[in-house]
């Protein structure tokens, strides 16, 4: 947090070589101090900006006045701008998970079938969401190294002639493996085979970080969270929701109150909240979107992609595995890196942060100890991420995981712009 | 926000007298610009102190680093010593909405019968959600101008043989109305009827405020929120549970999932978190956490008890009627105030908001128009209060409403302490 | 500081009442906590908004760099409008009294001689610069109760027939006493009697609280701090300078290298300064003279006379006297109060600030212990002013010095504006 | 500043790579927005801790108060712990330079005597605060490639029978070449030829950066300034002074006020200023003495000693030459260094700012456009200082300068400790 680690409450001696370290501290472990910023790159949250921090650092104001309809209707027109939507968008004080479940609690009740995608560590939790409001879940199994099977949804949707499946559930980008699912893709073969489920997709890490249009690609649900690509801390949840989702939902009979879109869209009508909404966070979000637009939607989504791609061209150097294995899959938000057998990511990762100061994303669930994630997402630049890449080049040498080094080097001539028609044209198609 | 209000793009102009200002801008309504601070004195969300909103001003952390464990480990303690209990308290990122929802989908399934007390609109909104969540519930009305039924209560309870009743939910401090329910009270006639139901309490603006024992008054579920006493922007709702309800809901078989305690619970053993959590709003919370124990948890309840008399000395001095008709149940935390027939609460905010930057506390459903309420909660002081009272009798004026004037000289001489010894066998009683 | 205080490293523990006081803490003295915010009524370092910290919470700039230029070009054009000047305006870094030096070494060499006017303190203060820089000092005495002696001025302007007198100095805001010299009389009277010196002002109390015309009134040196009318924190000093002033400092070969304007001036063509500037509180000037600009300088005029008029009000019902005995001088910025014989302001002061947590001024030098100052001067508003006030008569009492109630009802009727046609009158006069 | 950079009113767009820019904005020189932090790389102001930033983002005190002593005894005595003396430490509210020229007004009076030396720009505008001041500067040449020569002082000393130079001046740190001239070696020469002269250091980018020790060394006036090891924003000077200095300065003649030693000492008694004092500036400096302490100062020396070395280790593999040529006298702050003859080190620096939104010092006078400066001081870590390093690798390609690429991997190896044990001895040597 910008200044020295304590433990308990005697501030520690820090060295810079293990020679100095022991020598200082005989005994002890040895522990990082701030000096400096802390890397944090994990895949969310993600560096806050100053700008935003600052927006937030403000007295908190009447949510029943007349100050903050001009906040309230202002993020809410944001908000719609960021989705790409004309539709409803729906904020609540709650994390990404609150999100997911308000997305589940509205449209879908006891019993209901939705078809879902094992993508990852994310896609199965938002699974477990469905488990306990007891939806009937056909779960589409993965390797964990590829978005979702769309042959297989479209295969299970065909033959679903009673249309008892009442949506598809998708992760944008799967933050546990780096793959990206394409929402467009999955609404073609919606369309293609005419089944009127809904579509939902996670979009949390995704919004804000890459191309996404909740109307164009004609998403019902879409869910999203205040702290990847968005740069805020987390706190706040989103929905946006499609005429179509909004008619099943007032249809619904299922218990909900707290999550229950009818009611917070009739109060967004005036610009504010049925509850007292989390109103610094709003501040932040304000000023956020406002950093988005003053960059540009697009140029956003083009930075995160050549970032990812520099990153990738490093890992590739090191002679390390994405965990994404399908080329056109790759996340723009973060890559998650395989370990060689019999290394441990996260003894990797505790160098790392014990070194260098810097958070990397752990391996979740199967992956545990296998893979490292880097996230090079949200208010990030060129040098932020040659650090992080430099610590983590680093970090393996000091951790002894087999590789060569120059990855550095790699991510430096992606981003001085040599490959760039090819990254142009990636980005293009 | 500390600085000028703006309505569209263009910056308005502003003069401080209703002559100047005809003149300076004919044919338009003059509108207030912030010189100085906004004063927010409804009843929450409250004054942040600068201490927490610059604790908060901080980068976000990896919630699942070791660092973030300090700060989980920390925060929880926190509110343990401030609901006074040994018990877990839960804390969701949330509104006090969520807290209340959370205390009801623990320990309740559809069809399970609780007693509810309409003490105010916020009785009637917690009411609301247990009516979505299908209970059954026993709603015992009021005139919203006492406390809980206490006689009622035990009636009921006595009459409950087979302890139908699953649990007595009560309102600490109905921010409504400004009375006060003493919770030790209804604990003491569960005990007298040898009831097994639950005790649930709101306590959202009591705690931080008034005295609470969540432990030696036997509690059961406490709900609270960060934006009232415990000086934080809103965003944190938080329950306190007693073993007994937590054994209750380990049996509930009723769906919830992001409300689950269990689950938070678990995490918390490693102070972390089973989803990301609103890490700068927990920053705040330490830091609020701090300054309310270096005042002293008993002294900050004796500063409100002292605001809340200077308030009721000005409002009799007025002429006015306090919401509140019982004497004994007066909150420390709010004064609600009746204006005359014929005449329009909310009129007299605006004339205050227009004219002194202030903001009061609305009128709520079956009040709407005939109160106003006067925060003196949270981070607060003696001059603040002056200042508060001072746009109170001056707006009384403006709005023409029949007052008598010299209520800030009563309230002055109870802040000078001339009252002091009533004053302070007030409070011990 | 927002926070509570400590004594040493212990918490202090505090109570409200004289009772409560003595049976908590046997054999202390009770202690000021801050719970709400610090009054900081003294003349200066006033209020900051927190727009302006907020600004100057940013990472400090390459001052070198082309993203600097812009903050240079702005603050110094700001600044010209806040002067109202089309000349140079220097922004040193440093306190006001910086300023006044720098004004003394462009312009003047040993032995100068120089025609300065004794209202108070602070011109006693600028006389002493002049001293140790060997100016040779006619010294007008005053009762410290008034403005210039203009009449003085102008007879030994008229006498020194060789023109050796090089400048007149006048404190415009004579911050110790509450009297205010109009400078443009002081130009006035300089042009009748045909003098060529040179009319340098110190109104580092008055710019940006009230009238101010450097070029309309003829100013050839205006001394200016950023402390008081411009809401920031100490740390700026400025000189804004006429053409003729700038010529008599070309042609002074006096010694001076930081204060040197030419030096800071040809820099600032290029928007920047000769040496590093103190950057972050250039941020925070940018967006003060931003919000008085929102405000419209004329309404902030307004504003401070308006606050003026109603302190004088309960000061004459108090039945105690302004240190300023002339009523065309009393100072828009303060109000400077006499205590009765017998009496001591500090003691009186040391009641408030213990009580109520305001920092009142002290009196100055020869009014040591006989008055005390309220500072209603910069980010300020009704509501603030009636908390001072109240804390002044409620401290009258606690202090036992003999006094009226009642003053803040007097106050109350100016801001309600029922006395407003007098004021406007006063006013435009 | 954290946020999107604007030319005049508009944003403008931003695109990644030579190719998309033309494409995206014909005719228009392309302009880097802020995403994610700037690298501010200059050897001064450096990075500001956020910490620091949040501690001076805090309403102003009354500096005439008893809360305001206790931190004006707490920075006086912070500042002497880091000057490591038990000698009174001066804080002016200023610059650097008016800490140099606080210096020189204090002990001396024009005509008197001072030996200084050339060892680049810093000293050469010290030395221009000499002659302005009128006195005798005796100037020792210099490359401007080492520190200043010792050999020659000594030379001058022993030949100065009558004892008429007064002082002995040098730089520390000299900023502009990235050379330590070693103060106790001055010392050690006074001492061997027996020359009273003071000694006087500018260490206003040593202090907080490299060992210091006003006592220890003999130094009788240290001149400091608060934007370089200390952290903060600019806008405090400081001069540490030995006994030897204050009786020199009491008995000299010459003409001062605002940097009158005297007068600040005598007031500092109390914990207080003659002047309002930058008091927001003095809590942030509170909070980075608290920093530097918790790290250690020598833990914070060898940090710089540390990222010095493996700068140069990559300015070794890019086949650049440092400014500093003598291997002795590399500064552990900055690294200047050279680019090959027919190159503009400033077109470099405009490339890297543009490019990689870094700023780094430029050629000063005589080695304008020559080198091109890195600052590594300040709040400062081995992932910024790769960052830095690969956008300097990354700029030299782009801007077309012969290197060899891979220096950031032989910076790298320093930083992973392969050199450790060298580098520790080089340190302790």
């Amino acid at each position: 947090m910008g200044g020295a680690l304590r433990r308990g409450d005697k501030p520690v001696k820090w060295c810079y070589s293990a020679a100095i370290k022991i020598k200082a501290r005989p005994g002890r472990t040895p522990m990082t101090v701030h000096t400096g910023r802390h890397f944090l790159q994990i895949p969310g949250p993600t560096n806050v900006p100053d700008r935003v921090l600052r927006a937030m650092d403000m007295p908190t104001l009447d949510h029943r006045g007349p100050e903050f309809a001009e906040l309230g209707f202002a993020v809410l027109a944001a908000m719609q701008r960021v989705f790409r939507t004309k539709q409803p968008v729906i904020i609540f004080p709650s994390s990404g998970t609150g999100a997911w479940e308000a997305a589940m609690v509205n449209v879908f009740s006891p019993g209901d079938k939705v078809l879902m995608c094992e993508t990852g560590q994310f896609a199965v939790l938002w699974r477990g969401i469905a488990d306990k409001f007891k939806l009937d879940v056909d779960f589409i199994p993965s390797d964990w190294r590829h978005g979702a099977d769309l042959a297989e949804i479209e295969k299970r949707l065909a033959a679903d002639k009673q249309h008892m499946i009442k949506a598809v559930c998708v992760v944008h980008n799967e933050t546990s493996t780096g793959c990206v699912t394409p929402p467009l893709e999955v609404r073609k073969l919606l369309d293609r085979v005419k089944h009127p489920a809904l579509l939902m997709v996670d979009t949390i890490s995704g919004l804000g970080s890459m191309e996404y249009e909740h109307d164009a690609w004609g998403i019902d649900v879409s869910v999203a969270g205040s702290q990847k690509g968005l740069m805020l801390p987390p706190g706040l949840g989103f929905n946006a929701v499609s005429e179509k989702a909004l008619a099943v939902a007032k249809a619904n009979p299922g218990m909900r109150s707290y999550w229950d879109w009818q009611e917070v869209i009739s109060f967004n009508k005036l610009g504010t909240f049925p509850y007292t909404p989390a109103t610094n966070l709003l501040y932040g979000l304000r000023e956020a979107v406002k950093m988005l637009e003053e960059e540009g939607l697009e140029n956003v989504w083009t930075r995160h992609k050549r970032h990812s791609a520099a990153t990738r061209a490093a890992v590739k150097v090191w002679g390390l595995e994405t965990q994404c294995a399908d080329p056109a899959a790759h996340s723009p938000a973060l890559t998650s890196v395989r370990v060689p057998d019999g290394h441990d990511a996260d003894a990797f990762r505790k160098v790392v942060l014990e070194n260098f100061d810097m958070s990397l994303g752990t391996g979740l669930n199967k992956v545990k100890g296998k893979v490292f994630r880097i996230g090079h997402i949200g208010h990030f630049n060129d040098l932020m991420l040659m650090g992080t890449l430099a610590g983590v080049e680093m970090g393996l040498d000091l951790a002894k995981i087999p590789h060569r080094s120059g990855g550095v080097l790699a991510a430096m001539d992606v981003l001085k712009g040599r490959d760039v028609v090819l990254i142009a044209k990636a980005q293009v198609a």
